[in-house]
């Protein structure tokens, strides 16, 4: 299995009182792990778009072991724990310096610009088949 | 069971080039929803921060039905389906005109300041008890 | 000269480690504010963009006197300051107990959906003169 | 004059439902060019924090050419337009391949960590001079 790897730096705006990041943030880490692991697979999501295959997130799961600093280096982790018809699951680890802060998925349904179920492209599915768990 | 309820309505930041509402905005109006559950049961987050008392966020999860669009007015239903001696969990629904387009929890560690777990103050729990499913 | 009043508390995701809110929030109450002046003086944002009629900021001003803090019950008045055929700038205070915390501005270009310029429609150019200064 | 420079990638959650990045993203990117500035120059900004020497914002100012589509590749360039001893104001250019998208500036105030204003520490101040323009 291949799993896709970003290097993410903690913005300042990304922290909250508590002096971490706050706990939305790591959804916007987690959208550029799997837009990476598109890219990464061949695919670009803007283009994938373009042709009318939007992947929506139909639902999260984040939980935390420890918090992220301000201006952490993290490394986000991004596999595939689920390549169906309709649907794709992605999974991550955030770590720093190789402990483990977060693990999480997201779950994706396929659909076209007007918010249409339509399968997944073949040519991306087989391209996806790689960082399947 | 009481349950707490909050309008929000969606900002245009809040949105995405898909044209709803970004899966992560669902995020701060949870925040909002149990800030004003703890509110209503007479106890102010930003005190109880003060007090050495912190909710940080654990777990959460989140699945959708349908999308928000912007300028949607939604009702925030958050009531809590856990109350140990540690740790919290809320639940929250995402209405709009009494359509589901949301449901969540959040999961949450009593910490002091110095982030040392801790046992939810008893008046707090006491307060919280009626919110219990 | 009218004056347009929106209530805001803020909200934890949008403060940020120095304890107070980020010095991009604002922008959001701001947005929040002038969408609120907008449906006040009988149009809805929404609608004007379903209509051809997209107000994008070409610029923006913020300038701070004091911070804003977690929960803070905030009023964000907004109004205009120069309303032309194509362009109008905003402007705005946020208060806290009649406290000044900043003020702002914004400019905005009225363009076409496809991004092309063009005159902000008649009526709500009319609409607009009671809240220019 | 040296000029810091910064590579960012627009994300999904930057944009919003215009389709291009919302205007409040830019001001995330500006604080990761001064950040890098700073780190370039040989200061840590976390460890200024720490040694309470903040850089709170004042104001600041954006101006728009062009709008910044997701997923485009930018560059953000990050100097020094003013530094005098408790004040200090950067100013950014936003480039897409050689496109100028968007020009900024920032001002802040040095204040300690009780938030009373102070000096920039004269190391700082020194190191600073060669991104003065």
């Amino acid at each position: 299995m291949r799993c896709h790897t970003e290097k993410i730096r903690v913005r300042y705006s990304e922290t909250d009182r508590m002096g971490v990041a706050h706990h939305s943030s790591y959804l916007f880490w987690f959208e550029v792990g799997r837009t990476g692991l598109l890219r990464e697979s061949g695919f670009n999501y803007r283009e994938m778009e373009a042709n009318g295959a939007l992947l929506p997130v139909m639902e999260y799961n984040v939980r935390f072991q420890v918090g992220a600093d301000y201006d952490d280096d993290l490394r986000i982790e991004s596999w595939i724990t689920s390549l169906r018809s309709r649907t794709v699951t992605f999974s991550y680890r955030v770590l720093r310096d190789g402990e483990l802060l977060a693990t999480a998925w997201t779950r994706h349904l396929c659909v076209t610009a007007d918010n249409q179920f339509r399968r997944i492209p073949d040519e991306i599915r087989e391209a996806l088949l790689e960082y399947c768990e």
